[in-house]
């Protein structure tokens, strides 16, 4: 599918994690692309540039050895036609603030990155925006386990930008004979619908946990997703969206995968733990759960109708119980679809 | 939820199954309603009368005192305000013929049918006009596994009918505080939706059968529910419909449930197996076999692109592999979402 047109092309990946890696591998079946990546830890970067695998976090995976790994970001980013960034939204602009004199050439870049930034509400490419300026960024969502990608499993993501050359550009350098990629204008709602769907893993997994049953929990997920398109509607996104794959394709994966943090945490809420219980004993954070809060303010300020997020915030800031947020969702009045 | 606008108000269901044992005791919830159930065979409806208990589809539900359950279409029917039909599709029209001389009164048809007609491609409330003349038609739709509502875990439906008010009082008639109705317009949606996803749950279980992950499966029904969507828009439905719980929400079980016989024909294609030897082992028909023959037709008479569809085609009817049918979805000309 790829042909001259990426010829001397570099791309840097910032990231050491599954994503980055799965990226790095999908990138490196084209030879005419060179791919570095730059991975913060100097051990962590040396062990897989010399152990061409990423032990940790993609263990069986080999790495091309086309892929070159170094925690030298200037080395890293020489040259580099387009920056893959992959770093958790937590992390992000941090991370970005300290990199930034290093990334002089406006590259576009290509988001791979799921969530939503606490407190501001900002989207990956808004903090990306902030922090290295104006530039041309894409968005890729849909369902897209990275240890699948890198297996060569077969997956069809969304490559979404304002500047649709962008994303079209994207849709070459990504796609592979195992690996999907269509175009779409629409970064706001990419990029609201992959943190979005947090929320409503929650109360998917709330359904697992209660043992109220796959009808309870598909309909919780298509009422859901009315929510999702209601809520990004109101903040710029395009309805159609999130009937696509990073809508409807990521919510199904997350709510449905059994290792997902956020349909977890609600699997345990439906299982009656408290949400401190659940956090105190978990080694990383469910973003739904912050994501929720955020929502919930903003869904008020606009005075949205959002009523499964409203009975989620309630489960988790409120000491609701399950059972009674099933009550009060099964009984609102009567209403068309 | 009821209130004395169903006072000596009869329903009269059509059908011993499981879903109609269901609809059963939904309605019996509500003291006001008297609630038949037409069975075919005496033997079975004597049983059912007697033991107040459906033994073989839904053994451990108890049926109300007020539910009569009889062999007798005469007093089935009797004075019923509205007929709920809960017959296969593959054998309405022979059984709504016999009974057609009984059912004098024109009470509006509540229909709890999923599936379309093989060679016709009539939906059930177009077979339902054709054999009783025309009446009042409402056809109720999304994720509803008989045995979770008759033991009254959650679940949320939608109620169509081109009659707005039927669908409300059919709303009114069924809610109870585990099961929520919304109204639709749109009963060509709902029908459509509920027999396509039976082809696209064939994909689903191909890609388990298969292995092809987490990441495929979302793909495959995304996809899929696009084709649903182009599919029912050139055959006059709504495409709201299909991301609501008629579709999207249906789709989910459909294609996640393990008993689900669709998905199940699916999974075993994927291991291996051709059709012939598995529907030769089956007991019962999975209707998606016949639905994927009558729509792959309707799509080229119409030019619609259906590539999923025309893919389960050609592993059903012209024993292309699996794998080879995937490698064709995957390298498809790039395209937008």
């Amino acid at each position: 599918m790829k042909d001259q047109i990426f010829m001397n092309t570099k791309v840097a990946i910032l990231g050491g994690g599954g994503m980055a890696t799965a990226c790095a591998t999908l990138l490196s079946e084209s030879s005419d692309i060179a791919v570095s990546m730059w991975v913060r830890k100097p051990e962590v970067a040396a062990d897989m540039q010399n152990s061409r695998e990423n032990k940790r976090l993609l263990p069986g995976v080999s790495l091309a050895e086309s892929i070159r790994v170094t925690s030298d970001v200037d080395e890293a980013v020489a040259d580099a036609d387009y920056l893959v960034v992959a770093i958790p939204t937590e992390f992000l602009r941090q991370a970005l603030t300290k990199l930034a004199p290093h990334l002089k050439n406006v590259s576009p870049v290509i988001s791979v990155i799921k969530g939503i930034e606490q407190d501001t509400f900002f989207r990956p490419s808004e903090i990306i925006a902030d922090v290295l300026g104006p530039r041309p960024v894409v968005a890729l969502g849909g369902p897209s386990h990275a240890e699948e990608i890198a297996r060569r499993l077969p997956a069809s993501v969304v490559a979404a930008s304002g500047d649709i050359q962008l994303a079209k550009q994207t849709q070459k350098l990504f796609s592979t004979d195992r690996f999907r990629v269509y175009t779409n204008v629409d970064i706001v709602g990419v990029e609201l619908a992959g943190a979005l769907k947090n929320v409503i893993a929650i109360a998917a997994g709330i359904c697992d946990g209660g043992k109220y049953g796959d009808n309870a929990k598909s309909a919780i997920m298509t009422r859901g997703l009315v929510e999702m398109n209601r809520f990004g509607s109101a903040y710029g996104a395009e309805p159609s969206t999130f009937s696509g794959l990073a809508g409807v394709g990521d919510l199904i994966t997350t709510c449905m995968s059994p290792f997902g943090r956020n349909r977890r945490l609600g699997e345990r809420l439906g299982q009656g733990e408290t949400r401190e219980e659940i956090i105190s004993s978990m080694d990383a954070v469910a973003e739904g759960v912050n994501t929720t809060r955020s929502v919930y303010d903003l869904a008020e300020a606009k005075g949205l109708d959002m009523p499964i997020t409203t009975e989620i915030f309630r489960v988790l800031f409120e000491g609701k119980s399950p059972e009674a947020a099933t009550q009060t969702l099964m009984t609102r009045p009567q209403r068309e679809e």
